[in-house]
């Protein structure tokens, strides 16, 4: 049985979305964001009081990437995975790790210091060194997108949900503006298709019935 | 063939390292740090201006934790890979990415607004913020080191590779103090491996050889 402990548009959503295009089962457990601040009681479940939180029986994991390329091995081989044999095994593996580690640490800094911090505590220069970080970044993709619709392995893979969610991010803080004509196509085709809008509603319904926000946070509002 | 770009005990040296625990063939191309500043001409090759850069006939990746995960599985099966239908491979993957999204990258603030940056663009409330987020973070491998020589499917894989380059990573910016017992003896049994001695000897001759210094950065010397 599968658990998905998840806020409302976070890094969660990679596996929510990566469920939901597999069509496994699953349940999801929403939270408040962040919830180190307004779920104490979810330490229990996750001593780093991250979310995702995620556990398929005995297995437990927190790495929202990590995650997608579990499901996609173990539940979508051939299709939202790409195994070590195919040509574009290396180039799945590095996509499933830029998507996180340098399209949405950066952003994260965005977030925690434009929004989530007190007043006094805000940094106006580190949102500006680390939305150019990631603009920076992003732009190395542009002239792959000019020609393939997905990453890699001329399919759609968990590669496009680990970059795909940092797209998402970045439309939430106001970034996407800078988007170049052919990162900002494959984020419309990406969030067209049924899979995520699945995700979205699943997100919606589950916080509706659970009494949590659909609001990313309250202070994410500029 | 293999080649792989690397600035003395940078990111990259988490490659470096998988490649001698393989031992397979592959040619080091040193640069100074961080080339984006000191090897303008490195952007020929990555774009990016980022390192790791490496080369695997026609392949090309940019992400240290991905890049020691294609290796393993596809020189190292058995060994330093955990497959799919191992127990703990969806562990194998959590660790791989939690070494760099998640203790990798605070780490990188530090080393920016304490040492990098100029004196007026130093940042001590960022330097405390991401100490404080890596340690926080990084407690939480403390239990399961207690019990077991390694992070899982009970043997050394390429995931001791990410998570151990961040422990290198902290002792270079003096963040060690701080380690719990099981995680200064984990990072202790690391550091004496064959194969890290041999990734520490092949990078100080690749330096000397190429004319480049061994030290990670002029400024990084508090």
């Amino acid at each position: 049985m599968i658990t998905l402990h998840h806020c409302v548009s976070a890094r969660s959503f990679r596996p929510l979305w990566a469920l939901e295009e597999i069509g496994v089962p699953y349940e999801l457990k929403m939270l408040p964001f962040p919830p180190r601040v307004f779920a104490r009681g979810f330490k229990d479940v996750n001593p780093l009081g991250t979310i995702p939180a995620f556990e398929d029986d005995a297995l437990f994991m927190t790495e929202s990437s990590a995650i997608c390329q579990y499901l996609a091995a173990r539940y979508s081989p051939g299709a939202l995975d790409v195994a070590p044999h195919e040509a574009d095994f290396g180039r799945y593996l590095n996509f499933l790790h830029f998507g996180e580690a340098t399209l949405t640490f950066p952003q994260t800094l965005v977030l925690r210091y434009a929004h989530l911090e007190p007043p006094e505590r805000l940094q106006p220069q580190i949102v500006d060194d680390y939305a150019r970080w990631f603009h920076a970044r992003l732009r190395a993709l542009a002239p792959r997108l000019e020609t393939q619709p997905y990453l890699c392995a001329g399919r759609f893979t968990a590669a496009d949900i680990s970059v795909g969610y940092a797209l998402m991010l970045a439309e939430l803080l106001e970034l996407s503006g800078g988007f170049a004509p052919s990162i900002a196509d494959y984020w419309h085709r990406l969030r067209e298709r049924d899979g995520f809008l699945r995700a979205i509603r699943a997100q919606e319904a589950a916080a509706l019935a659970q009494g949590v926000s659909t609001t990313p946070s309250p202070r994410l509002r500029p």
